[in-house]
This record gives C-alpha cells, sequence and structure tokens, in this order.
C-alpha cells in the first residue's frame, strides 16, 4: 500500500452533496485532493482493522507540513491505542463508543510546555506565555496540524471523528495522559476504517454566498440563504432520523441552553489548574 | 484548468526536506494529496497574476468541507482585492508587502454574529455564547477551514502565508471589514501564485519523536531531540542568511521579550471591545 488513492465523486455530485442542489456554487478548478477534501464526513463507527505500516506517520508528517505561528510548533498528538485508556476517554466524553472502537483515537494537544521547558532550561523568562494570544495561537497550531492529518487519513481511505468532548473534563485527560503544566487536550480525532453502517452522507453546509463575504461583510441576504439551507437539512435530517428538521432549530438546540455544553462552561478555571493564565 | 495537478517531490525527498536527513520518519502510504501537504512553505512574494475562475470558490468549497463543531459553522471569509484595503492590512501588519501583492487576500473570521442573529431573531437567550469554550470553538472552526482551504490553494499551484498580524489591532481590522460584534478576523492568508524568488524552501520542523507520543506523553528524549533540530535549522538559516541560528535560538527571541508580541498582548480587552465576553 505504497501509493493509494481513493474513489471520489465528480465535480459536480461532490458540490451536490455539500450544498444541495439548490445552492450550488460556481465550480472551479478540480483535482484529487479537493476531492478528498469535499468527501469529508464526520465516522462514528470503525471496523476494528489497524491502520496500514507507516500511516500514522504519514499523518503526523502531514500534521507538521501545516503552517504553524512564527514556527514555534505549539503542540504535540498523542496515539492511543490501549483499550483501557481508550474506555476511559469514550467515559470523559459522554460514552462515544467509536473512541473504543477505533484502532487509533489521537489526542492533540496545545503544548505550551515544551516551549515552557525552552525557558526553564535556559533560565529566561519567556513574557509572552500568560496571554490570551499565545493561548489562541496554540489551540490553532494544534487546529491546522489536526486538519492536516484528517486530509491525509481520508486520503488513504481511512475516515475520522473530532472529538471536542475531550474538553469534558481536561483535567482527567491530562492526568490519563500524564501532560505536563501548560498542555491540554483541545480535541481528540478517531481515526480508523469506517464499518459499512457508518459511511454515512455528506452533510450540507450553509450557502457559500453566507460564509463567503466580498471586501466587507454582508449579511444582508442571509434570512433567505438560512431558509434554503433549513429546507436542505430538513430532507437531510429525513433521511438520518435526526430529531432537529432544521438547521436553525439545532443551532436553537445546541446554543440555547447552558446544559448542552456538558460543563465545558468551567473550562476556564480547569485551564487555570493545567497551569495556563489566559490573561 | 478544469483538473489540475501540480508536480510534487517523491515520498523520500519529501520527507528528507521536512525533516531533514537526520531524523527521517518511517516512511509510510502516499499520494499526490499528501505530497501537496508535504511540500507546503509560506510564500511572501507573489505575482500579479489572479486567480483561476472558481478557484476561490473551490477554495470555500473545500473549508466547508472541514469539520465543524456541532455543524454550528462558527466562521466566515472575506476575500480582499481592493488595493486600498489590502494596503491598511498590510500596514496593520506591520508593512508585510505580501499583502498587497497577492491577488485575493482572505479574511478569516471567528464569526460568532451569525449565530447570535438567529438568538436575535428568535428572541431566544444563547446561554452558551458568553465563554471561553464557545470563543475557542469558533476559532478553531475558522482554522479547521481555513487549512482545507490552503491546502486546496496549494493543490492547483497557488500557495499561501497565513497572516497572524491581523491581530495586531483586531479593532481596526473589524472597522474596514464592517464587521458585527462578536466577529473579529483571527488570522488573513494571502493566495497567489509565488514569484521564483519567493518561491522559498519547505522548512525542517521537530523531529517526529518529538511531536508524536504513544499512549502517554513522553518528553524524555526531548533535549537530544532538540539539539538534532537546531543543527538541521542552522543550515536552513545559513541557507537563507536568517538571524537566529539555531531553532532553539528563535524561541527564545520570539517568547522572551513581551515586545515581540506587537501589542497582542492586549488581544483580551480588544476582543471585549468587540462584543467578546471569554468568560
Amino acid at each position: 500500500m505504497d501509493s493509494l488513492t481513493v474513489a471520489t465523486p465528480s465535480k459536480t455530485e461532490a458540490l451536490a452533496r455539500r450544498y444541495g442542489a439548490d445552492a450550488l456554487p460556481p465550480a472551479g478548478p478540480w483535482n484529487e485532493t479537493i476531492a478528498v477534501m469535499l468527501d469529508h464526513r464526520s465516522v462514528r463507527g470503525y471496523k476494528p482493522d489497524p491502520l496500514p505500516a507507516g500511516a500514522l506517520e504519514t499523518l503526523i508528517a502531514a500534521a507538521q507540513s501545516a503552517a504553524t505561528s512564527s514556527n514555534m510548533q505549539w503542540w504535540s498528538a498523542i496515539a492511543i491505542t490501549d483499550p483501557a485508556k481508550k474506555k476511559v476517554l469514550a467515559e470523559i466524553a459522554g460514552n462515544q463508543k467509536h473512541i473504543e472502537q477505533c484502532p487509533v483515537f489521537l489526542c492533540w494537544v496545545a503544548d505550551m510546555a515544551r516551549n515552557q521547558r525552552i525557558s526553564d532550561a535556559t533560565k529566561t523568562d519567556f513574557e509572552t506565555m500568560p496571554w490570551l494570544e499565545t493561548f489562541m495561537v496554540a489551540c490553532i497550531d494544534a487546529a491546522l496540524a489536526a486538519q492536516n492529518a484528517c486530509v491525509a487519513a481520508q486520503s488513504i481511505g481511512l475516515r475520522t471523528v473530532y472529538i471536542g468532548a475531550m474538553r469534558n473534563d481536561p483535567i482527567k485527560v491530562a492526568e490519563l495522559l500524564g501532560l505536563p503544566e501548560q498542555s491540554f487536550v483541545v480535541f481528540g480525532l478517531c481515526v480508523g476504517y469506517a464499518t459499512e453502517k457508518a459511511a454515512g452522507e455528506v452533510k450540507p453546509r450553509l450557502p457559500q454566498a453566507t460564509v463567503l463575504h466580498r471586501e466587507h461583510y454582508d449579511a444582508s441576504a442571509e434570512a433567505e440563504q438560512r431558509s434554503t439551507y433549513d429546507e436542505e437539512m430538513s430532507r437531510f435530517s429525513a433521511r438520518h432520523e435526526l430529531q432537529a428538521a432544521t438547521w436553525t432549530q439545532r443551532v436553537l438546540n445546541r446554543l440555547g441552553p447552558l446544559k448542552s455544553m456538558n460543563g465545558r462552561e468551567t473550562i476556564r478555571a480547569s485551564l487555570k489548574k493545567l497551569g495556563f493564565e489566559i490573561r
């Protein structure tokens, strides 16, 4: 499996799946890489098959090839294959069984500890550390890296799903993985081969005109665009027997009540305990 | 230019460029998509040539295909081609001329305003909005999207560079682009064709063993690995006449003095003025 490409749909088909037939954007340049990205869906059911030899290293090479702010490389990844550890992580995440199922669960760490060790070793005060800016950059560096790994995985036939629920209890996760101060798991990523049942379908997104602005921010046509999207998502929801029919309803359910955060409103206090200042 | 692939180096060559010959990781599966990612470098000099027809839309389709937390789609992108606007943005960024040169400058917005409008329209209090967690998710959503756009751009022969310096003055950027409350430009992205002089070279990263941990965090061999990387970066710096010879020295320069933040230590206060609570 030295060189490997996956089957992907045509440009028109890919755009129709992503936006619905009623909101097709203009179709520009196209190639295999773009097709892989357009075909993304989050997969929540995995076969027990392991990753191909060297695949993890390839994913990390892709991740390290993403841009990183000032080359500070503010992230680490921890590959978890131990069933006992995955079980605990699945429980922290509200019993997401796919964390146990997937052969590799990658924990993406906003790792300010590594550069802090350079401060310690050289007895140099790093004045830039305790700020929201630096914390943000660490999280963003981790995200850019993870997204490259995600695309690389998909390009060789693997599937993934991000697990934000690692933030339900960042302290417990940090203890389990032996993280030093000033590091925490921003999110996890299940990696593996999708079961047939869980292979899923591309989820439609907001019309392009809603998210792409030109020269200045312009939301003047947004209500109408959202209505188009609500219809598209109603059809998607019906196909998948999802409760919230429209996207608008899903936003209301997710962002209205504090309880939908599963305790993550306390993350600031947890991060303080983990050594982050975030001034 | 309907279907387009770019020339990329072989697997061994690509890994050697990314890690140096002294720190080659095991070589796993390989394909065009992975080769494109491995070949990334940040480009700071652009030809005036415009993007191919439909390319911007293709980049945004790739961006919208990235995962987004609970499908809340917390981001917008603003495409800037207006020379006057690019000039102001270049000044904000400390006179980064490539912002003026590139045919399209994409501003990536952590856009909590869009979902806030659903709260307003439905007279539903969104209790989940004022927290660090939600702010982080918006920034991460923007980063995942931008990274897909970045890979898509590179796959069709374009080059990019992220501009974190949009955060030097988030209020001025917000005013220039007409952003509503609870939205800000997390970073910009120059997109265009590299000039021959600016095409650059892949920048080596830390050895894989430094960033990839197995089952638990382990930095026991880090000092030695960093020394290997310092040597690799010394050779890179010599080739490019960069001031800081080693990576360690660059970290000390960048993270030691507060002045290297160019005022970004005040971003918390600026974001408050832009309507973000970040509790």
